[in-house]
């Protein structure tokens, strides 16, 4: 990222464009044409996803487990569309049966959207499952990745996903502010046949796909954020290398590692193991201890920062990142060894 | 930028956030409360004006003399408003009396939006007396500032401009990826007090000044682009350091070199004298040269990227900017010696 910023046309740039819509795609498992970086942090990717695909009107059925379930439903909203929410606990995987039941209720949905990994909660749900069920009703499938791509299976072909948004900065270990998205097929037919246009230009799938398209003119857009792409693409050079079955090997290996320390600890999960995010462990904070002072005094005398609780859980959880670059056997005995420290 | 990432609500991350604002209301020459940094390129900077302030029917009167007040014109367009194009000349600046008449014939105006400085053309823009004009006839006005903040006089308090727009790439000679804006007190009271929620989640001001402003509880919004606003912190530290009104006074002097240069070259700048934008120089492709041939060998061989004409202008012109950090004597020598090496 430090390298000198070259033109956003330069050839040598736009070389580099493809290189990293491949790495790209071989993150996320599919051969999608329209597979690129949004110039912006997660929440944009998710924003890409929604206002290119809901039309006023369009029914969206948002199955919420966690934070990010909300702001979907924001998303929805602002750009028209009627969301129907279907809740479960948060910290508790999205159960299929009730997305089964809320599309025989409202067989008019065009859209299934979830969290396949709840980074507020810890929560993994089962995105093949959910994606096969959106699928048999018809309706096109948004899946937000933001905290699973590069750190456990997900695999956007073979599982049908039609449109998922990413961030740069969970298990690619890149600088926050880009949000790596996939668009199939189905979805680029929704977007492009669409009666309205997009609320958002900047967002407009359509416009962006005459930059980033290798058949298209590489027409001016918006101006690319050269540098942090260079980071993006070492990024995902990385998780090449490695290779992105062995890199989710890896993050389960490390949560198991932390999981036995804390559990030992007396430290326990907010979800259920078979619901579990191997990248974000979530635990209930014990009786009588101060969530704002451990967290300072992790951050203050060991350098290591750990999230607070979101939403329904905030003040009653620590949720605890073993993402990407950072989940190696060192830094959970780093970790354990700290918290031990804290907590006293 | 190749410092280490910390979290986006770390404390030392957010003194430097109150640091990078102080930093941009000194450029912008504003007091500003809702003066920041979007987290995206200023087309989304731009997208953030027009989706805060812009509401169903809402009229909007456009001001066009090059690309970017088509791209304006999609913005109020995909917001639910009415657009009125004022169209000037391209290479020329916007007429005054032009925008009195258009007041005049439609008086339920309520925003008034501009470019000072076309990166089009060339060509800068009076925004001064465009500012007086829209309050005269009670509008918001939207000023973009692309290419004008730090390179040429921007006064936003002192014209009035509502809400303005920047990108960290021009005259700040920082890395692309990031677009300041600065909303006043009339722009934020139109953007807090609007019937419908603006269509963006990721670019509403109600709930950025969450996240950004001194009072407020630092609430979560979207994780912040850290690295990048370092990088944009150092760029206008940069700037203090040299004072703007030096920067202003230093484009100024290597335009003038450089338009010498030019000259004598016997090549003549699309803008006329008086509208000219020092740091974007716009000279028209003598006959008989080949425009892409002498760009691809300015590249080539000397290291040296020129702009393309656009849209009205292309295949017309070449656009050299002088910007920032390059804005030197040595660059403009280099350039010119570069040219005459290459058109032979």
């Amino acid at each position: 990222m430090a390298r000198p910023t070259v033109g956003h046309l330069d050839p040598s740039f736009v070389a580099m464009m493809d290189d990293l819509k491949d790495l790209l795609r071989s993150a996320f498992r599919t051969r999608n044409a329209m597979t690129l970086p949004i110039s912006a942090p997660g929440s944009a990717g998710m924003e890409a996803c929604f206002a290119n695909l809901v039309e006023p009107g369009d029914r969206v059925v948002i199955c919420q487990n966690g934070v990010f379930g909300g702001r979907m439903k924001e998303n929805v909203e602002r750009a028209g569309g009627l969301a129907t929410i279907v809740e479960d606990p948060w910290g508790r995987a999205v159960d299929p049966q009730k997305l089964k039941e809320a599309l025989a209720a409202a067989p008019d949905t065009k859209i299934v959207a979830f969290v396949h990994a709840e980074t507020s909660t810890g929560a993994l749900s089962d995105a093949e499952t959910l994606c096969a069920i959106a699928r048999e009703n018809d309706c096109l499938t948004i899946v937000d990745a933001v905290t699973s791509l590069g750190g456990c299976r997900l695999e956007v072909d073979a599982w049908g996903v039609d449109a998922v948004y990413s961030g740069s900065q969970k298990c690619l270990s890149c600088t926050p502010g880009l949000s790596p998205v996939s668009f199939g097929e189905r979805a680029m037919a929704a977007a492009t046949s669409r009666t309205t246009r997009a609320h958002s230009w900047f967002l407009d799938v359509t416009l962006l796909s005459g930059y980033w398209d290798e058949g298209a003119k590489r027409a001016y857009h918006h101006t690319a954020p050269i540098n942090a792409l260079y980071g993006l693409h070492e990024a995902l050079v990385l998780l090449e290398e490695e290779g992105v079955e062995k890199a989710w090997a890896r993050h389960r290996r490390n949560h198991e590692a932390l999981r036995a320390g804390l559990e030992a600890m007396g430290l326990a999960f907010v979800v259920p193991e078979a619901e579990r995010l191997p990248q974000l462990n979530a635990v209930t904070i014990p009786d009588g201890v101060d969530d704002g002072a451990v967290r300072g005094m992790l951050l203050a005398e060991h350098g290591i920062e750990i999230g607070a609780g979101l939403g329904a859980l905030a003040g009653k959880v620590w949720r605890i990142g073993l993402m990407g670059h950072a989940a190696t056997q060192a830094n959970v005995d780093l970790v354990l060894a700290a918290l031990k420290d804290c907590i006293g």
